[in-house]
Order: structure tokens, then C-alpha cells, then sequence
């Protein structure tokens, strides 16, 4: 319960049961108060986390499901996490988990639980993070035939992967470099050996071809055998080494497998660098649709956990009242390109220059070309507000070595570099 | 109704009133009949198109709502589009629609009728076709503070300026290949001005921000300008030129715009290409997500159709029983990549290769490199069955010139090419 009694004009409580505060447990307890506003105007209800119950802080499960409308499963492995997601649930309460062991062992037994409770059991959190591939298998697709899912779900590996084609890298320099920085565990045994990978594939395959799928279905490989060898040859041969996870029709049934693999650059899968995580769902009423994403990180996980509360609260496919009623701003920043044809004479680039600069517009790159007695002059600049950048340009237009109308055209920059 | 009473035994028919019989009301009358038994199986109920209302097919819009229990709003344009919509949800009817505009301009109003009626307003293929972004906003993300959208949301100018890019083609030839191709319209003055991407930026921007945006709050400039120019200019800056959907919270409020604009290549947009769609949601908590797919076409968009039709007809996130009971293969086909050291001497590659025939391999590129008196070699060969591979691989080990294990690590092609 809240600590203070609701008034009149509070939304309802809805009531979280935190089961494990590790790293997407303690994020979620963190990103909640942010998001309860916001989360209360669109639901009508105020989600609050009323009981947290971990294996040593002294609070009992029953304790913590009993004050309880949902229970978020974060405490991993196969038990007590099984016999307290199936408790919740013939408590009648949802339950959101981002345990990707659990359902890929005992999936067919939970979900028949809930099914048989009336309640919810969300699981978008246990593959690929914040990539919302679970979702969009059991709705936006749920009435394709999918013929294949192929995924990078193990963020570890392809960040080790990453790092050994682009440096050159050992696999053990890079596993290295992947604990220092997080993205791999003390023991990364259970990563880079392909059977996180493997577990996430069973429930991917289960989606996608409705048909029991359990871990030891799936036939797993690792990458600790890769060699810097590998990583050059494939360079020469066109190729991009991934940790795959294959989930496929074949004659007489399906296969699930998790396997390093080459991608040829072509492929939406081929340029996931880093510790992203991406889905590619192949149907061919659909062609194919990619997701990526940080397929780890407490914040992103907790996102995703988050994402399945607020879809336990509310009925689907409301599209709620406005919450806001924000301006909407015309003259903003960005960065630019600018083309000018101008007389190949000296002073030219100084004076533009100059006149950039008197606009705040700060030069990025330049390229030069001498075209006959004509130059051409390309510039990147730094951001800048449209209209300072388009008052420069009138006055870059009016110089008298300036032939014809200079060209502008929006730079994007990522906003998270 | 169907045209045979139901049996006993039968799933209830879900009846659909389709209004207008286009590109994508024909291909979801075409999709329809071969997913109705899985859709069945998983829903317990059976969708059929009861009746089909077009400008001149005879059939009254009245009529087909009548025997509806839900309307998929195909007809496109403003009216009688607003009106059909409006009335299907004061008669208690459930509206899946695919009209942009319609939602750009009027969406307050109908999802106001659709809160008030209680019915569902589901509207994925309004934007980016199957590429589920509508459902990730409103749902997945429903929790993130989003702070920026960024999106190649139309197929035609995508595919216009990756063909410019790719083979200099000039923006007048490039828009001839794509209406040869089916990729633009006759008449494509909406798409290539930007007047199509802008009204689903404004879907996007109101889900993404909870605040009332129209069309005409969207500032857009199309394609028609840009010159070979630019695309080589961009090439030297190492910059890839797409039109941009931008909807982002800016001091002050938000600002929502179409614009061609450059993006560097590590952008998860700047590989985008063709006729494909894609949209990437920048949230602090989150990174950023991104999703790709065909943005258009008949088939893609019935299918998001459907997505949004199984949604209205079942709860959420229930994870049906398994409707299949599929083997789970394990000796699969796939590419492989084989690396072997050899002694560098006549008759290896041969010797080689005669094994790798006769197992049903077939090569598909080789590199050889000298290193001292021993070369390594290594090979792509066409998909053959796993255990053919490693037989293969058994009895290459055993040749005398081989020198260590040799490695194979599998090669994922395309299935759609």
C-alpha cells in the first residue's frame, strides 16, 4: 500500500510485488517514480511498488503477493522463480518476468497456468531487452506464417565479436574488454558458450511456429573458438561474423539453433554492432521485419518490464487523451550540408566562412572541387537554428563570386553517441 | 454471415464489413481464407469478410456494417472515410483503418468516439506498413519518456534516392524506374513532396509525445530537388541522403518535420534502402530502438491489417495453447565456410574439392594464401545438409596435407533475394 491514504482525486494504486532487486529490479525501482505521472494520467492508475521480497532482505514472498495486483518476476534462475510465478497466478494476479530460463523450461506449464487463471504473464524483458520481439510476435504478427526468425540475441558475444573485427582483437583480449565495461559477467560461461542465446531461440520459436519448444530442443555452439583468422577471412570473403540464433521451417518440422555464422553485408543483421541485440522475422506475406536494440542494461530492461505493467493495466489499443498540450516549434536546430558553385578565386572561402561564423554556424568538413573557372564548395556545419542558417545563406547567395542558388540540405546527428 | 450455418463443432465466425476493395482490401480478401483456420485455432473464432461496400460495388456502407462486428476501413481519403469510421463506432463496432490522412487530420476526434463507444481504433498500417511501430508507441513504449522519432516512412522516395545513390541515376529516372517497378504512382506528387510522410509523422508525434498533432503542424519538403550532386557530395563525406521524418521535444515544446537530410553511416537509418521503411525511438531509458521492413505493398500492409484485426478480437498476451506439434530437425542445410591449413603444393585444392563434390558441396568462392611451405585455404560452399558438411570435413582431416583441425562455421543466406 501507498504510505499516505489516497484522496479523493488520486488515481488508483496499482500494486507491484517486486520479486529480486539485481540490476533490473534496482532499475525498475528507479525508473518507476519518474513515470507514475505520466503512467497515471494515461492509465488512471498510479503504479507503486508495495513489497519487495529478495532471498535475503528478511520479507516473505506471501507477504509481498498478498498486497500485490502484479507480480515482477526478477530474481532468475528456474527455482523458487517457478513456484512463485505459478503461486502469483493462481492468486489471480498478472505477473511480468524477464526470465528467459524459466519459460524456456518450464514455458508450456506457466503459460497453461495462466490461460487456466485468466491472468496475464508477460515476458518481453527475457529476450532481446527493450526489443519489443515478443510483443510483435504474439500480435502484430499472430496472424502471418513465419517461415523463419534469425537473431543476435546475446549482447556479450557480439559486443566480443564486434570488438574482434574492428581491432583485430583476440577473443580473450575482447572478452576483456567486454568485462571492464560491463557487458560481460565475471562468468561469462553461459554467454559466450550460446546458452542464453539458446533459451531466448526456444521461446522465439515457440512464438513463431506454435509448437512446444523446450532449451534442450535447440543445438547451441559458442564462440570461444573463434579466431582473429576467422574475422580476416571473412572480411576478404564479403562477410560478417555473428553469434546467430536460427529458428526455421524445414522439411518434416522446424530447427532452432544457435550457431557463430556469417552474414553477408547485405543482411539487416549484418551492420548490429556492439552489445545490440536484433530480430529479423522472415514471412513471406510480410518480406521481413528487423528490431534492434540494447539487448541488456538494467534501464532498458527495466524499460521493458515496465512496458508489460502499463499492458497488464490498461485494455489494448486505447489510444488515450492527450496528456499534453505542447507548442510546436518551427525554427529549430540542426546541423547542415551547404553546396555552393562559386568563382574559383582566392578570399572565397574565407568570406563564407566568415559569414557562417557571424550566424553561430561553426564549419564541420569542407570539400573543395575546381570545376573550370568554377569551383565547388561543400560544407558540413556544426547545429545551428534553421533561421540563422537560412539568413546565412541570403547572404552567402548575394556575394558576387556566388553562381547560382546555394543548396541546403538537414544533417542528422545521433542523439546518443 | 457464412454462407453455411455452424455446426456444432465450428469456431463463431468473426465478421469483417470491408470498405473499399484497393491494392490492400484486395490482398487481405486474398490473405484472409488461408490464415482463417490457424487465426481460428488460436482465437477460437473464425474471421470472414461478410461484406465488401466500395464507391460502386452497389453494396451499402450500411449494409456491411450492419452484419460487421468489425470494419476495416480501406477506402482511403478523407470522406466518406471520417463518417463510415464515426458510425462503425457508435454502432458498437470495432475500426481497423490504413488511412493516414484520415488520422492526420481527424484523430482526436475519432479516438475520442472510439474511448467513448468503447471499441477498439487500430490503425498499424496507417504507418510504415508492417513495420509495427504504432503498436510499440502505444504499447512497448507506453512507459518511456521518448525524445525523439526519427523515420524513413515512405517506400517511394526511399527507393527513389537509394537508386540516385546507387547508380547516379538522376531523380527523373530514378522516379521512372520506380513507377515501372509499382514503387510510385502514376501520379506521386505526395509522395516525393513529403505530404504522405508528413501526415504519418503526425500519428507518430502525437503517440509519441501524448499531445494533440495535425498534419498541418508538420513542416515538409520532398525530394524533387535534389540533384546526383548532393549524392556524390554526400558519398565524400561519408553521408547517406534519405527523406526524414523528425518528431523531437525541442525547448519549448516539440517540433515535427519532414526534410531530406543526411545521416552518417552508422546510423541505424543509413542502411535502410529500397522501398523499405524504418523508424528508430530515441528514449534516454531505453537508447534507441529501431524497426525496418517493406513499407508498402498490398500483401505487407493486409498483413498488418490482420495483425490489428487479431487484435481486436482477442485479449492480450494471452500465449495461446500450441496449435502445432512440429519435429524439432536437427541435421539442417545451410552454407558453410571451411578454413583449412595445407601444405602449399600441387593437387590440394583439387583433392579437396572432389571430396566436397561428392558430399553434394558445391563451392562458392575460395581464397588460397601462401604462408611459408604451408598455404591456407579457405572456402564458401553452397547449402547441403550439416551432416554431409561434417562428413566431408572427417574425411578432408584425414588427408595428409591437411595440417590441424579444419574449421567450419555456417553462412546464412537470404531467403528472400
Amino acid at each position: 500500500m501507498t504510505s499516505e491514504p489516497a484522496g479523493p482525486e488520486d488515481p488508483k494504486p496499482f500494486r507491484i510485488g517486486l520479486i529480486g532487486h539485481g540490476t533490473v529490479g534496482g532499475a525498475l525501482a528507479e525508473l518507476l517514480p519518474g513515470r507514475a505521472d505520466h503512467i497515471a494520467s494515461v492509465t488512471g492508475m498510479r503504479p507503486v511498488i508495495t513489497g519487495v521480497h529478495t532471498r535475503s532482505n528478511g520479507t516473505s514472498f506471501e507477504d509481498v503477493l498478498e498486497g500485490a495486483d502484479l507480480i515482477a518476476e526478477l530474481i532468475g534462475g528456474l527455482e523458487p522463480a517457478r513456484t512463485y510465478v505459478l503461486q502469483a497466478m493462481a492468486a489471480g494476479k498478472h505477473v511480468v518476468t524477464a526470465n528467459k530460463q524459466l519459460l524456456a523450461h518450464h514455458g508450456e506449464e506457466l503459460w497453461a497456468a495462466a490461460r487456466e487463471h485468466g491472468v496475464q504473464l508477460r515476458f518481453e524483458a527475457a529476450v532481446a531487452g527493450v526489443v519489443p520481439v515478443i510483443r510483435v510476435l504474439q500480435e502484430s504478427l499472430a496472424g502471418a506464417h513465419v517461415d523463419r526468425v534469425i537473431g543476435i540475441v546475446n549482447g556479450t558475444t557480439n559486443f566480443i565479436l564486434t570488438r574482434m573485427a574492428e581491432t583485430g582483437a583476440t577473443y580473450d583480449e575482447a572478452l576483456k574488454e567486454a568485462q571492464a565495461l560491463g557487458y560481460a559477467e565475471a562468468d561469462p560461461t553461459d554467454d559466450v558458450n550460446g546458452k542464453d542465446a539458446a533459451a531466448k531461440m526456444a521461446i522465439l520459436a515457440r512464438l513463431a511456429f506454435d509448437t512446444p519448444v523446450h532449451i534442450d530442443d535447440v543445438t547451441y555452439e559458442g564462440i570461444e573458438h573463434l579466431t582473429g583468422d576467422d574475422m580476416a577471412y571473412a572480411r576478404d570473403l564479403g562477410l560478417g561474423l555473428k553469434l546467430l540464433g536460427t529458428a526455421e521451417r524445414v522439411a518434416g518440422g522446424i530447427s532452432v539453433s544457435v550457431h557463430p555464422a556469417f552474414l553477408y553485408g547485405g543482411h539487416p543483421l549484418a551492420s548490429v554492432s556492439g552489445p545490440y541485440n536484433a530480430v529479423t522475422v522472415e514471412s513471406e506475406a510480410i518480406t521481413e521485419i528487423t528490431m534492434s536494440g540494447p539487448g541488456a542494461g538494467g534501464p532498458q530492461t527495466a524499460s521493458a518490464v515496465l512496458g508489460d505493467v502499463i499492458s497488464a493495466m490498461i485494455p489494448p489499443a486505447s489510444t488515450p487523451e492527450t496528456t499534453e498540450s505542447l507548442a510546436i516549434i518551427q525554427d529549430v536546430e540542426s546541423a547542415f550540408y551547404i553546396h555552393l558553385e562559386v568563382a574559383d578565386r582566392p578570399g572565397v572561402l574565407a568570406q563564407v566562412a566568415q559569414i557562417l561564423g557571424l550566424q553561430g554556424a561553426s564549419v564541420k568538413s569542407v570539400v573543395q572541387k575546381g570545376l573550370g573557372g568554377n569551383a565547388r564548395l561543400v560544407m558540413v556545419v556544426h547545429p545551428l537554428l534553421e533561421s540563422r542558417m537560412l539568413a546565412a545563406v541570403e547572404l552567402i547567395a548575394g556575394l558576387d563570386f556566388v553562381r547560382g542558388r546555394p543548396r541546403v540540405i538537414r544533417v542528422i546527428e545521433e542523439t546518443f553517441e
